[in-house]
């Protein structure tokens, strides 16, 4: 983060001399070390002093110290406490269960509960299908994590990802409607992490696996949708890659080009390089160069990682060989997902005309937008603070939406691609700044439910929905949605 | 049941002429049937006929069809259709999960999800006792089953328990405030039923074990406590013996005897009579009788499971053999936690002058309470429609509220005796028909909280508190929140 922003907020409670110039003094001391003031609440005034809470944005836990003393250092000022707004937000968790029946009376008891329920639970037994419409399962993910790869933190166990585990399922209820509860495990075997997700399934509607290294996610995943009759989605894979497909989509809409003649090179290749990968080819580019840390893949690397073959075997038509930079020249479309700064102008200005950037890295991207934007004509990040942003808030909602109304059992590419479609189309004129929808607009999460749950219905049905269908059903979805909400 | 309940509730609609009589034949033609209506809605009228939604509580499905045929043999009258109330009220589910933060702007978004969540995963990870504060770990209990003895239906399995669990997530919030959730594990295995609590516990600060058959309930609970640095209550054990505590605590009182002076007979020693006889022993009775399926309870016994075992060396001073009706002459109290019918009138006739009766058998009691109230002095049934139910509703939601409360690492016999003795001391007068409060009494959970948290903070302060002191505790709060009440 290059500007304050509200992920270090914090108030902090002054009492101040009662002047007519007091609270321009505050202002001007938190904005002379870089503070920036969101508010200004007098909580008391007495003859002589005043009490103020003054709210503000900061770069870092250090920067907030540095205002606090700031604010401290005036004449007659004195800082009484200062709360941090994060934490504040995070005191007792950040979701909660509530009871969608009334318990008030003694009917109400004997029918949510005993002797009621018992008839419930032995209909249940006769048709485990019914667990589907009398159950939670009806509606409800779970968010499973082994804490092994927390946001770009890294492996910091179970319990220190539950607040994002805990916001994930927040996300879910309020974008989609969806209940989704933290599964955070403190255990990182690949076969215990799939023996337990095994056994929570009867509650579950789906399962949502996220911040789980790579490899160990990609078998995970996998053995988990041989076994399970629900679907199983790897929201850091398969969330990233439809969002990073829907603005791929218009951004080749703003550009003209067409995704046949294009020629794409991805930057990294674990979770969401790969899921991206696997999207992308079905789609049939011109061309398609995967780098990873040890530069291009190709099949005669020396060492190949058996999880990287399906990617070699299918990409690269020249057998390409050297480093992200052999890859660049004439490239049409570069998205990275990798680390920050790999990425130098040089190999922009080197790229095809009208060139499409997606710097996905973060929190810092593989190239300053800004730099990249000089020779590109789209230019995407995963920032807030920057237009385009990729953001898996605009994929998972809606996509387990669609598929719990479905009732679904398993996930398809397909689905997957016209999740994207849908996102894309949701925006009906794309231009350079503006590819995809913003998080809170509110037609994209029925738009994607809708593309998701019309493939999966299909595929109940025994109608298969061809790839380049997907694509329709995403974009009349989208259409569709648009319409309504007008 | 022998009268309908609301556990078989219907609402039938029916289309009938529209006489001054068609609401007088419609009600007397489901009373004939032996149906109780409890509602009479017209919901629409024409000039000829009316439609009108006909609720009415039956005593079985059988008793239902009965009625909905009664109806339809009128002349003139369709049964429409016919909708059963308590599965309306399980469709999709009981409970739902609510984000606890507003997620209406960007700020919202940064504080509650990235960035600013990465401060709060490292402030945890550093120093991991902040979960208790900074997670929903401060307030959430996991409902832990493996659908093996669900209710007294037997073993049903994971899917066919979830109206049950998540029914007691509703409870846990409805009468304590508790954040629960149904973890009902498609495994019967009790290695695995441990590793998998143990892997889930980073997210909870309570595990209550529920329908899990013994004796393998006796070795998850022992051995997850062992493990775990969070309270595991297996409420079929626990949650009965506190509530059979606090009632015959009150029904001492009522007859005038002291425990110390009583001969107690348990007949059932599966999960709840082995925790009831656990909780009993350190109060000192007189003697304690244990009956199981083949009799007294006694150390010579051959093929005693070795869970007996403990028993057998406490109990039965006088070393009786025999079976239940051999145990009976001469007992103060009576206490089945077993099967239908087990006893005789002549059983409780041949007890001791004022004698106590607590038949607990589901649905059907140990012995008709009309029956044995001829001879005892106070009887107490599982039953609703009978006085003095012996309902876990009473124990379960605050002897948790107080453990998460005082954010307890484990829980006591100690605590259990102080939760026992509020629930008690919550019924200011007790008398032969009210030995414990109603379970809508809303001053019973507080003062269990309150109890169980004295002695977990006392517990935790090292000040340990003793048994006779665990009932003062208990009285205590009890007497504290009624006037809190007032």
């Amino acid at each position: 983060m290059t500007v304050p922003g509200p992920g270090y907020a914090i108030t902090a409670r002054v009492e101040a001399p009662a002047s007519a110039t007091a609270a321009g003094d505050l202002a001007v001391a938190v904005g002379r070390v870089g503070g920036v003031m969101t508010a200004f609440d007098v909580v008391e005034s007495r003859t002589d002093s005043i009490i103020v809470d003054i709210s503000c944005n900061a770069l870092s836990e250090e920067h907030t110290h540095q205002i606090t003393d700031a604010l401290d250092g005036l004449d007659g000022v004195r800082v009484r406490n200062v709360s941090d707004r994060t934490f504040l937000v995070h005191l007792g968790g950040k979701i909660e269960v509530n009871a969608k029946v009334g318990l008030r009376t003694r009917e109400d008891l004997s029918r949510a509960y005993t002797p009621g329920v018992a008839r419930v639970c032995q209909a249940i037994a006769a048709r485990p299908e019914d667990a589907r419409s009398l159950t939670i399962k009806r509606n409800t993910v779970a968010v499973v994590t082994d804490g092994s790869a927390v946001l770009g933190l890294g492996n910091l166990g179970a319990a220190a990802s539950m607040p994002v585990m805990e916001g994930k399922a927040a996300l879910f209820k309020r974008f989609a409607g969806v209940d989704a509860w933290p599964v955070c495990l403190d255990t990182q075997d690949t076969e215990e992490i799939i023996s337990i997700v095994r056994a929570l399934a009867p509650v579950y509607g789906g399962i949502n696996l996220e911040d789980i290294a790579a490899p160990r996610c990609f078998e995970i995943e996998e053995r988990l949708r041989d076994m399970l009759d629900i679907p199983v989605f790897h929201d850091d894979q398969h969330g990233t890659a439809v969002v990073v497909l829907g603005a791929l989509r218009n951004a080749l809409r703003v550009v003209g080009k067409d995704m046949n003649d294009c020629r794409i090179v991805v930057c990294g290749v674990g979770a969401a390089g790969s899921a991206i990968i696997r999207l992308l080819m079905p789609l049939a580019p011109a061309d398609l160069i995967a780098v990873d840390v040890e530069g291009i893949i190709h099949p005669d690397r020396p060492g190949l990682h058996p999880s990287l073959e399906w990617v070699a075997e299918r990409t690269n038509r020249d057998r390409r060989t050297g480093d992200l930079h052999a890859a660049m020249p004439g490239a049409d479309v570069f998205i990275g997902v990798s680390a920050p700064n790999l990425l130098h102008e040089d190999d922009v200005a080197g790229m095809a005309d009208r060139a499409i950037v997606f710097a996905l890295a973060n929190p810092d991207p593989e190239i300053d937008p800004a730099v990249a934007q000089r020779h590109a004509a789209v230019v995407a990040t995963g920032r807030s603070d920057y237009p385009n942003q990729i953001n898996n808030v605009l994929a998972f909602p809606g996509i387990f939406r669609g598929l719990l109304d479905a009732h679904a059992r398993g996930i398809s590419d397909v689905m997957l691609l016209a999740a994207a479609a849908a996102i894309a189309d949701v925006v009906a004129e794309p231009n350079p700044l503006f590819i995809v929808p913003s998080v809170f607009d509110s037609t994209v999460s029925p738009a994607v439910a809708g593309a998701v749950r019309k493939v999966a219905e299909s595929d109940r049905d025994g109608a298969a929905v061809a790839i380049g269908e997907a694509l329709a059903v995403g974009e009349e979805t989208a259409r569709a949605t648009e319409t309504a909400d007008e």
